[in-house]
């Protein structure tokens, strides 16, 4: 998929919610526990409740690996589904990857070939040779972490690094990459004032937004400060959608929270 | 596994040796490709004619998620075998994670207790509650990524930061983190004259080393800056041993290079 056409779904949609699909088997209805497959079970009924509402998917692979190889098979299937049933929408896998280069060509084949997500979140701390292998792949998208929605963000990201934040130069830097025209950057939306810095730095770039809601981040203020003018943002919410009820409503509960947020979005879209 | 069984392990077999178990298809030998599980066949033939010349065997998740399901399956069978024929080597999930707190410990939770793994590698750039999950387990160690071995550590790892170079900020920093004694520490052995700096911060702490042999580095130069008065150093070695020979003595081939490097480590501890 094409930025451009995300950005044209983005349009019909209204919507430029992305919703993480980070299964904890202790928090889904306990009758979802009796069905052969209940992560992707949980999955499915969530997609098919919240798709109209929703732009992109991100599934956190951390809550699949948990689960081994019952775990991976659950992701393979959710991907499947989504691209069989619901090919305009974006698809991240939430991986944090990155190695040496061949190391991370690897990673790449695995998220975008072996199972084909439109994009894959990547680290920085290795430099240009850890990511530059994920963005030779065309039409797939490399979002790299720049700033991030935790505390531990303030350990190292925020340090001053010959005269400017960490994260500052690992967006200057990441320009200079080859295909960076392929990056995308994961910034917290609990430090929505950094987003007018950032938007100097990549202007166009867009930013996926984990934070708003469970974590405290304000959606207003991040599209204030961080919206570009092609929109460029993908605001993440994840537990405060999945797991609005723990009930056999989950889905409806989970689909009245998402179109909370979508209309929200509606309204600041309609106001630009 | 403890360190002090670690260490006593690098004294009884003379050897801090660890093999990088990185299967490409591509690379292994044609005949394997026949039998139902060509990458664990392949793991079993290397770790059945080198295991008394390594205190360590490292498979990197990379080069098993590539090939999927199999890829995952053929990672748990090899983690499995090792824990079952020799449970006093160790174990290392090369896998460079990090996350936010509650995702770290579902990571923690794939490589410590869904694959029995005794450490895995993280990633720094997120800060403390990124690591911390992974600390949290006793008797599991954390590795996490310092001074990597590839050229883009020159990106962001060298960086002045606040008067030191961002890999010492990460060094010194994590010393405070909690339970921070189940720490490790990824330093490349292309850059051996950073050793001696880097066991001013961290004296005793364990080096996983790689980079000797294909990436370049010296072992000699290794262990005359990098050793600690527990020799505190595990040296990695992927490439050079497990494609030494891609005919049907492939396994043979790579006990003698592992050999040749266990070898060269008898000396240095010998003259320690």
């Amino acid at each position: 998929m094409t930025t451009q056409q995300l950005t044209e779904q983005i349009i019909k949609k209204k919507s430029f919610l992305c919703i993480g699909l980070d299964v904890d088997l202790n928090k889904i209805p306990q009758h979802l526990l009796q069905t052969e497959d209940p992560i992707f079970e949980f999955n499915k009924a969530i997609i098919d409740a919240t798709h109209h509402l929703c732009v992109a998917y991100k599934p956190n692979t951390a809550f699949y690996e948990a689960y081994g190889l019952k775990g991976w098979k659950a992701l393979e299937k959710t991907i499947n589904y989504l691209n069989d049933n619901h090919p305009d929408i974006f698809t991240i896998a939430d991986a944090k990857r990155g190695d040496i280069g061949n190391t991370s060509t690897m990673y790449a084949k695995a998220f975008f070939e072996d199972l084909a997500f439109d994009s894959v979140t990547v680290a920085p701390y290795m430099g240009k040779d850890s990511v530059e292998p994920f963005l030779a792949f065309k039409d797939k998208h490399t979002i790299m972490l720049a700033l991030t929605s935790n505390q531990g963000a303030f350990d190292f990201q925020t340090k001053q690094v010959e005269g400017k934040e960490l994260y500052k130069q690992v967006l200057e830097t990441s320009k200079n990459w080859k295909n960076s025209e392929n990056l995308m950057y994961v910034v917290g939306a609990t430090k929505a004032e950094y987003f007018a810095e950032i938007r100097k730095i990549v202007p166009n770039s867009f930013l996926l937004v984990p934070g708003v809601g469970a974590q405290g981040g304000n959606l207003q203020d991040v599209c204030k400060y961080g919206m570009s003018k092609n929109v460029g943002l993908l605001i993440n919410s994840s537990r405060g959608i999945i797991y609005a009820s723990s009930n056999d409503d989950f889905a409806q509960a989970a689909a009245a929270k998402a179109e909370d947020l979508q209309q929200q979005m509606e309204v600041v879209l309609n106001n630009k």
